[in-house]
């Protein structure tokens, strides 16, 4: 199928992905009076007295917002904010599919840091958390940053650790296939974007024994991968070759990520020995795809009423998903739940729960 | 019944009145290839070569976001963002039952003029159109004017002009049940919030022989009544006695719509000789109840893509409600329809929306 063409002549048939609803009665002058006025104005002035009630008693406890510049849509680079749409109305979608979570698209007409933060923090009082979505590096870590310190509501961008929680995951069961400790494995990652530096940030939290950051290291990729046990590309297209997984450490590990063309093909990986190979795509096996933990992540978040999405959480979120893997099932071929796993919203979002309550940011 | 508090328990129960639910099915690999990557690239690509294919390829056609800042929410004045919420979502609930309109609700954190118009401004691409609410004045105004100058989309601020659209209705059908031409009548208003202004703006456009608004004439309410042939107050309770409306030409009009305690009761007006009385309460003929205009309005500029909310659309709103109300129907208890009225809707939006094509507005 042309998706290009097919999703083109759907989204004008669909126009738009999604609705809002009401879901209390307006059919008599008494319902009117009850969730409109007069009667309205008692939850109002409860909310006024403390303004935890307004997770009682509007929907905020269910709402998420997300929230793009149009800065780093897709692989599409800076299509401005109206043409990001399309992509934060999918996310939306996704959202309340996998994690009955009520998400509402937003985009932000500005490049400027600052001014983008601080319109996010003005309304952030209607939701009751934030996902930041495709927003360009190296700016999505100031922003990220500053609105955490900001607001009182978590802020997640996903770019940055959805991938980084599926990864690691997938990561821990690919260790388990070939037989190797984490305290021995040297990890190459390759990519300067969000996804990268979000990635390497949460291997060393792991304790990888040695995480190098390509952009950060002399030499070239080549170089670095000589005896390296495990590649991490969230790159460029075709920038790994069979010579170069041949010179690395027996059974490595490659995820190559970039998409929709991976830094190199499976076969061709295959061909140089590599063992576990895992990629951005769902018509290979091992597909790294965010859907496996955004949902879950936030329907935990929302369950507890976190204050935050934080390292304990993101690390309990990626066990989670590793540990839905029996051992009997566990193959090469099958080191992440797939997309359509039932299991896996539930099973990220208990992980998550209990993790914020451990960690202390649990607000009931 | 009391309302408070079985609003209260009911908002407890409900935890939100609005829901935002996906409406594409995301079920197999091939549903996310085409409500998601890779296929959303397309529509993506398509908005960013021309930005008027969001309103063809997102929800934005239909979406309305409500916006306070919570400082002058029903008559509880600045409670905050957080509490006027409740209030937002019900007129949320209100714009989809009655004109179809999906609306969200948004609470923005600053008393900043400036800061909030910008707030707004940069969020305005997701949306067809903004509806302001609660805004205390005199910022309103300045908010409304500047947000129009900035936005591409239509900004309606309903306090001021949807009562003022039902308003001029209701002394339409009015002047017809007492037999007097708005050419010769003389018109008092009371109030200096943004209903107030915004009403004797209308009158004046509508060519009301004399309209006086209190707040900027000397002398007292009871020496401007004397020889009046209307009232209009939307100011505070009570402020109106018998006495003074025997003062006031025959058959007098009184619109007495501070809520929920009027200007002066029915009773107490038609014991000083008045002819047609209005309020803001369910409980007596003739009520001015904003949903009669809002969703019509709405949905008349949405189904025409208009550009702005102008003048000669309101006016248009006015019209199509007073002629709901036929000759033989008319009375002085029925000026203006009932809120269930089923013809309300479809019938201001008609007439909104072509207005909107006449007045050269629309964009489709």
């Amino acid at each position: 199928m042309d998706y290009a063409k097919e999703s083109l002549r759907l989204h004008g048939e669909w126009k738009g992905k999604i609705e809002v609803i009401a879901t209390v009665p307006v059919a008599t002058k008494e319902d009117l009076s009850l969730a409109y006025t007069p009667g309205v104005a008692q939850p109002c002035l409860e909310i006024q007295k403390d303004i935890n009630k307004s997770y009682e008693l509007t929907r905020r406890h269910n709402l998420c917002a997300v929230i793009t510049d149009g800065s780093a849509v897709l692989g599409l680079g800076d299509i401005g904010p109206e043409a990001g749409m399309p992509v934060m109305e999918g996310k939306c979608v996704l959202f309340k599919s996998f994690g009955n979570v009520d998400a509402f698209p937003l985009c932000i007409k500005t490049h400027d840091v600052d001014e983008f933060v601080n319109a996010v923090y003005l309304l952030s009082g209607s939701f009751g958390g934030i996902n930041l979505e495709d927003i360009s590096a190296p700016r999505c870590f100031e922003i990220e940053r500053k609105l955490k310190e900001k607001c009182d509501i978590p802020i997640f961008h996903d770019d940055q650790h959805g991938t980084a929680v599926i990864t690691l995951a997938g990561l821990t069961n690919a260790l388990k296939v070939v037989d190797k400790n984490k305290e021995d494995v040297r990890v190459v990652t390759s990519g300067a974007g969000a996804a990268a530096v979000s990635i390497v940030k949460l291997l060393i939290k792991e304790e990888m024994a040695e995480v190098t950051n390509l952009e950060r290291k002399p030499g070239s990729l080549a170089d670095q991968l000589v005896g390296a046990d495990v590649f991490i590309g969230v790159s460029a297209p075709g920038t790994v070759t069979t010579e170069m997984v041949k010179t690395m450490n027996r059974d490595a590990i490659i995820f190559a990520c970039a998409n929709p063309t991976p830094e190199i093909f499976p076969d061709d990986a295959k061909a140089g020995g590599a063992r576990v190979i895992a990629t951005g795509r769902s018509d290979f096996p091992n597909q790294i795809n965010n859907v496996l933990a955004f949902p879950g992540i936030f329907r935990g978040t929302f369950d507890v009423r976190a204050s935050d999405i934080n390292e304990e959480m993101k690390m309990a979120a990626a066990k989670a998903l590793a540990d839905l893997i029996s051992d009997e099932e566990l193959s090469a071929d099958y080191i992440i739940p797939k997309a359509f796993d039932k299991r896996v919203g539930p099973a990220v979002a208990a992980a998550v729960a209990e993790a914020a309550r451990k960690s202390g940011v649990a607000r009931i």
